[in-house]
């Protein structure tokens, strides 16, 4: 049985080179692989869209229905993050480098997680240490996903280890200036003309089981928050729409990579335990918060501690 | 925070082996660490005594309480597997090479795992990457860990990462002939002259949820059955005392290491249930199956099944 590799829903940079990525070493190291996806090409963000051509890639096959299937998990763990009925499937091998999420598995497999900034980071020491070498375009897709992962190394979430990763990946791929990499990808990825509100909130959107209550939250970077001021209306409505369909609040991270912060948007039951999870006020709905770039290290921890999790 | 690096209850040598070896490593890479065990060094079994003796290691300081402190998990990642109150302390790392538990972090952590006989092996891929040095003793015991998990090569856990692990740990702990010292454990670890039969089924045991059913396995691993002839009436009512403590199933695997299979010895509200599990037929309350080995290869993954896990 080809095993199949995937990762997250709404899948993002990380989630669909890290899938090429492990697919390939897999077949490499002789184990029948393919690279999936939680979408079809048309639902590839305008950022991985962008990857994807500039390395001459072809987009992961979708994959929506895990059953009866070997999977292979990439930039994630959580059973709510995967294809309907992963619990189902038989997962193989778990690349990661997110908190340890509620996959089981009945045999011994590989899981393998670092608490780095990109799971391209985790593929480019598997590779070494398993003494294959990286094919050029897999590893253009690599580097771009560490670059969008850790925001051209901002994020908190960016370690030293991903420096490395850089280091030696734009050598294969043989890219000379991945500041300006990073730049075509930002303005790929932040442009927002003639794109719908709720197409712009599910771009990189992901949803939270918060001590029982159902929490979504989407993240856009931005090289300035003015480039959404006029759909910031519609913005909020999509956000109400999705949060109808049995969410307890929806978050919207509006980031200024430039300014290095978040304006945070939010619609919540609850807006004081929003409010104390971030110690600040909202004032229209949304708070700037200084420093804020990374959901993972900043944004969802804040969120599990006020809600007891 | 000191971090306490502790393996599953029940300790076996693996689980003691990777608890110091872990710590050593984790203090090497400047992360202040110490290795525990769930039980006092009374709890100890005769094989991990001798390995301890024969390295010229203390035992792991008893941990059996895990609130408040930062764990890092070694040979497991089942909170049932854990110390008291596991689910509120803060795991920073685990290293295993068993099935995928159920815990779950709130934070990025190192999760690594391998489908390999032995958490030492894993350990020693850790090292090399690591460019740490591993001490003289410390690669006495993470050699013994492997011998005893792969019962010197024999078990179908064994893989050929095992094989490459003691090859280059006998080199540092200064060990020329493995065969002698696996035979040296294996007269430890089978010694039943003068042991409760109560002890004799603790000495490798562990309880697992099987579809809401708790269910425990022990196994003793002896140079011929022929040892527990004169106990068998005694292991059985130990088990029987262990069953009535709330659990579905206690099955006792008594396995030839020399024959190379088992003779499982089970109490259970479903007998026939357990015959199916292992295609066989049960008489005196045991039955022989050839070639096994293995509890987590074997037993658990037929009983799983069985159960409908």
């Amino acid at each position: 049985m080809t095993v199949c590799v995937v990762g997250h829903s709404n899948p993002d940079t990380d989630s669909v080179a890290s899938a090429i990525s492990y697919a390939a070493l897999l077949n490499a190291q002789g184990t029948d692989a393919k690279a999936c996806m939680q979408s079809d090409a048309d639902g590839l963000n305008p950022e991985s869209k962008l990857v994807l051509d500039r390395f001459g890639l072809a987009a992961p096959e979708a994959v929506t229905d895990a059953a009866g299937k070997q999977m292979a998990l990439v930039d994630f763990s959580d059973l709510a993050q995967g294809p309907a009925n992963l619990a189902d499937a038989e997962v193989v091998a778990i690349v990661d480098h997110h908190k340890i999420g509620d996959v089981t598995t009945n045999n011994p497999i590989l899981f393998r997680a670092e608490p780095v900034g990109c799971t391209g980071t985790v593929l480019n020491k598997m590779y070494k240490e398993a003494g294959v070498a990286i094919p050029k375009d897999v590893a253009g897709a690599m580097l771009c996903a560490i670059l969008s992962d850790t925001v051209n190394f901002k994020s908190p979430t960016c370690t030293e280890d991903d420096k490395a990763a850089v280091a030696d990946l734009k050598e294969v791929a043989g890219v000379a200036d991945t500041d300006e990499l990073f730049m075509d990808m930002l303005k790929a990825k932040s442009a927002v003309d003639g794109v719908p509100a709720k197409d712009l909130l599910f771009r990189d959107y992901k949803d939270f089981d918060m001590n029982g209550k159902k929490v979504g939250v989407g993240q856009l970077e931005l090289a300035t928050i003015d480039q959404v001021a006029d759909i910031r209306d519609a913005l909020m409505q999509a956000m109400q729409e999705v949060k109808n369909d049995g969410r307890h609040s929806v978050l919207l991270m509006l980031t200024d990579v430039v300014k290095e912060g978040t304006d945070l948007v939010v619609i919540s039951d609850d807006i004081a335990l929003i409010e104390k999870a971030f110690n600040g006020k909202l004032e229209d709905a949304s708070m700037w918060i200084d420093g804020m770039m990374s959901r993972k290290k900043q944004t969802v921890p804040n969120l599990q501690e006020a809600f007891g999790c």
